[in-house]
């Protein structure tokens, strides 16, 4: 996958050439060490895949790659206030480094400085702009429901995944439909390119969620089991209490009141293991997955097109579990 | 100034009809309660009566008018937040009422439901987005400074006039700018309605910290004399500092730290009229109200055209002193 590498490297050398003022430092300096931090810059290089599965240079398209990877850390920024997370990839977050007000305001000029990036995006910019709209309101929507699954003891599987699709996926879809507004493709094509992002987003979400119990330690890079020891809502949790018999549940939630944290986790995941739920997770990953690869087989473009997105999609699919 | 009341109406009856979801409610209540509690809804006027001096109807810019207004409100709710306001038109502020999360993401979506409305404006949009981004970039760094001087003791009349031009001026001329914008008219007639409408904004200010310590008690709805009270750095407190002789000072930062508040407010009122500060400060406001004239007079249009928004801009300013 080395032309993975030589798109990171662009889409870094790019947001290094981002004009972001001095002064007020206050407001500024946030918004460039978090742009700093990193990320695996995946959204951007999804508009710069999708702009050439249609035959438009990436070049032409790195606008609104910059913008959708500059609006994604604004919602970074924002949610990690409101989930009180100390860290983000390793490092503190602004509301820590700095402090809420700051956050805040630092956040919003970011999100500013997206709709900024896309003043100088070629083609039809009432329709980037609408489809740019639509996608930031929905993370929004998205993070909604996930504050208020946090409070409600009765989430579906369904709902759970619907909250994926929007606080996550929709921008995945959104990277590539912008490429497809960009390249000035069929309405068939752009529909079809944003479905396959968004699947390929929950496919994504939802590994996530398996590898936060069923990862390799020493290859994670964080505690295995923290979404079990927080009692947080995710798919591995969520289809354990759907299949489980009424023992197993009553056990499962004398477990989430386990101060031990260490054999919490094991416990849980012995259960766990008995009721399937690591393999119904990787079904479920394994739909989103196929349905992401039949909207790709319907976008309208010589087969030879699609290989890189292809390619990054299984990439992205196959990290160690 | 009957057709105020007709504008306001108007811009009412607008503002209803833009469509916020039903869900999530956590995300959009708070929207659907703050655009009710009201406001004067001048920047809209603005844009209206900046229209039709360009010869455009009215009708033609309400889109732009209402992303104005919208944004407006969406500084105020993460302003609040940021100023810890109990209150906001008499009526709590969003954080009061919900919490400091749904504060931030309703904000958040309140920002992106302005750059909506602009889709559905007719006329050269990327312009429009420029101006809009600028605008929107330079109230957040006004923002932040009005937040840095909070903790310094240094500031100058200069530094908080730029203060305010950021964080309230710009948005009056860009209200004004996206008119001339919609309307297709010449460069300079866009930098002079700007430059009207920042200078109008700055002299606007500058009579509101007037009104502060000055205002009949009877007609002006807040207590007197609360910057005051609470050692805000407003122009009055700058202007004293400035023109004060070494003895005055030392008295004015003794009253500073008086913990008897009315007793404060009428001795800091007693050394500001002999240091004449409300003069000073009158002396301002007219200052750019002048140069707000002026850039009107340079407005290539009409002179009939301009009548009603330099009628809004007297009535705007004659205000109960």
């Amino acid at each position: 996958m080395e032309f993975i590498a030589a798109y990171t490297n662009y889409v870094e050398q790019e947001l290094k050439k981002i004009d972001i003022p001095d002064s007020p430092k206050g407001l500024y300096d946030p918004v460039r060490y978090f742009l700093k931090i990193g990320g695996k810059r995946m959204r951007p290089i999804l508009t710069l895949l999708g702009a050439e599965l249609f035959g438009v240079e990436k070049e032409k398209a790195i606008h609104t790659a910059l913008a959708v990877e500059v609006l994604h850390n604004f919602t970074l920024i924002h949610d990690d206030i409101m989930d009180n997370a100390p860290l983000r990839r390793g490092n503190e977050t602004v509301h820590e480094k700095w402090n809420t007000s700051t956050a805040i305001l630092s956040g919003d000029v970011l999100m500013i400085k997206a709709y900024q990036l896309l003043e100088n995006q070629e083609g039809d910019l009432r329709q980037l702009l609408k489809s740019f709209n639509r996608i930031t309101a929905e993370i929004c929507e998205g993070q909604q429901m996930d504050m208020d699954f946090e409070v409600r003891p009765d989430i579906t599987v369904d709902e759970y995944i619907e909250m994926i699709r929007l606080k996550t996926s929709v921008l995945l879809g959104g990277a590539l439909e912008m490429s497809a507004i960009i390249a000035d493709t069929s309405e068939k094509n752009k529909e079809h390119i944003y479905q396959f992002g968004v699947n390929i987003g929950i496919a994504f979400q939802i590994q996530d969620d398996i590898l936060d119990l069923y990862a390799d330690p020493e290859k994670f890079g964080k505690q295995v089991g923290g979404d079990v020891a927080a009692n947080k809502k995710a798919i591995l949790s969520l289809l354990a209490k759907y299949d489980a018999t009424p023992s197993q549940l009553s056990i499962l939630k004398e477990l989430e009141k386990e101060k031990n944290l260490s054999d919490k986790i094991t416990k849980t995941k012995v259960l766990f293991d008995e009721i399937n739920v690591k393999q119904k997770s990787l079904e479920l990953v394994n739909h989103y997955f196929e349905l992401a690869q039949q909207e790709m087989d319907k976008i309208d473009v010589p087969s030879k097109n699609k290989e890189r997105l292809t390619e990054l999609s299984i990439y992205l699919l196959n990290r160690e579990l």
